[in-house]
């Protein structure tokens, strides 16, 4: 039976299969597309905007609190995972492994990154000697592959684009303070940007991050009543730094294990916008991070002068600073409003 | 003997020994460091500044040019790279391959991306049906892997960052122009931003892109001389079409394969920035690109109002634009000179 407040067609109906009412708006308001590698996802055009925004937001604020982007290689030692026992504990069942490269057997195995504490360890600390050195707070934005066995898109994904942020600190107090400092921004950030409601709080043993001293986690409120997990910060104790040997002189010329936190969001924050804000009719994105925040359609576009009235409105949004945009396609204006109305 | 000329002494002698010059300047200015995989090189702060820097410049130039961005899987079956005879050839002996993930051995390896014409092609093939969905016009920043044995940092490493941009026509005379446009594109880049005088070019048969119907080089002008390919830009015509059965409806009802084209650039760059612009005493960045314009370090920095004064002064700087920053370290005012001369 058709629901006559569902404009949009296309798309399951909201109230009754919210998971389908998902895929279909992911899938058909082309912000992704399923990988031909299983479990994999591609990041269309109109979503990966959604993600520019989003890096864009995100880089503003973590400059704010002293934070630099740097780079990092994607392949570690599988050595590496193994120094740190709960850490290859909890990440051992879930890594891609490099076995051949170059058309040789490698000497060593290699894992994709399915987080980089290891990794950027053992370079912080070449790079950390005396006290002046710290703190050190460095964010990578990458991918990096997790093998799950059920994956929806943006939401659980074998490969995921993310940021992660990695902090040595001097001092236990002035790292637990960071780990607070961070789980606000992300907090702020939710609010402000995403405009989505979220709770923070601590994390059970069980559920803490592996090799983590103390996991703390913001949870995104959904339009099903249910909480999504969109950003997580940890404090890591001395834990990395004793396995990664993350020492340096300090002021009063003894040697000390610096204090580690790392702190990360995902691609995942586009599926928690889309179930905290959409609608029977599809998508439904705050202003901030819509990619399009005007459509211009123009109706008898055959008509003299219709096509260049409506580029003249879209060129006047444009200037105002507002993200416009003018659909000329040889579609029919039908077919455009049922689009644009579904993203 | 030492060099009156050679303010900074811990970088070989440019004139003497070019190559260790330039290891010495993207090491000692901490643009980059050596990851623990043989090959493979970490993008510190300094260093990613300007890749951000590159980025925004580029993405400005390719929005003019209709190109969005995307992100695609960086896992290719296996059998994908097989499909364009050429192309296998061409990379089978680089890549790296994944034949294990969650713990359990792939049905099928795991190529990860040394360039992504064969997974893209294979959603294009999907996302085409009439000619009204062509031009296709997509960008990806992203890392890929090529497993080469002699490895230098920026300039050959065995991942590294890029662009690749993948776009598909309905005529082979818009395919052959887009390539051509892109090839300017990257001229006047390298011309305007990175200060760099270039050559184009079309490449010998031997040269070519593994898969082209035609590849175009542009090769920037070093300072000891020599030339560094620092982007291309490649015509495929519908050999990745066929292979991969990217079809379209015609305005004359008949089904027709598309023209494909692909073109990139990558943190080589920074390496030719480098090599362009350096001098004894280090590195010297155009000001476009330049993550630090202006350095202010206050002399007597523990006399009163010294410091404040520094802060004003950096302030004003940014507030007119400039990106400022200000050495407020508690090393002595005569090493911060030194490493901001080689910086």
């Amino acid at each position: 039976m058709a629901n006559d407040n569902q404009f949009v067609k296309e798309i399951a109906d909201i109230k009754k299969d919210f998971p389908k009412w998902y895929t279909d708006v992911v899938i058909k308001t082309q912000l992704c597309d399923y990988g031909p590698v299983k479990g994999t996802m591609v990041i269309r055009p109109y979503g990966y905007a959604i993600w520019e925004i989003i890096q864009k937001e995100m880089d503003k604020r973590f400059a704010k609190k002293g934070v630099k982007n740097a780079y990092f290689p994607m392949l570690i030692p599988e050595s590496f995972l193994k120094k740190e026992a709960e850490h290859v504990e909890g990440f051992a069942p879930e890594v891609a492994v490099v076995t051949y490269a170059g058309g040789e057997e490698l000497a060593e195995k290699l894992i994709i990154r399915p987080t980089s504490e290891t990794i950027i360890g053992s370079m912080y600390s070449k790079w950390m000697q005396s006290y002046r050195d710290l703190p050190i707070l460095i964010n990578q934005w990458c991918n990096v592959v997790r093998w799950e066995k059920t994956t929806r898109p943006f939401l659980r994904t074998s490969e995921f684009l993310w940021q992660e942020g990695h902090t040595v600190h001097a001092t236990a107090e002035e790292a637990e303070d960071y780990t607070q400092q961070m789980l606000q921004v992300y907090k702020e950030f939710a609010e402000e940007v995403l405009a989505i409601p979220v709770i923070t709080g601590k994390k059970t043993e069980k559920e803490k991050f592996a090799g983590a001293v103390a996991t703390y986690g913001m949870e995104a409120m959904m339009l099903d009543g249910k909480s999504l997990q969109a950003g997580t910060s940890h404090y890591l104790g001395q834990n990395f730094a004793k396995s990664f040997d993350m020492k340096f002189l300090d002021k009063d010329s003894s040697l000390k294990y610096g204090y580690s936190t790392s702190w990360g969001t995902s691609t995942r924050m586009i599926g928690a916008l889309i179930m905290a804000h959409g609608d029977e009719r599809g998508l439904k994105l705050p202003p901030v991070v819509a990619p399009v925040q005007v459509i211009v359609i123009p109706v008898a576009m055959h008509k003299e002068g219709v096509l260049e009235k409506a580029k003249e409105l879209k060129n006047k949004l444009s200037e105002m600073g507002i993200r416009a945009e003018l659909d000329a396609s040889d579609n029919s204006p039908g077919r455009k409003f049922n689009e644009w109305e579904m993203k």
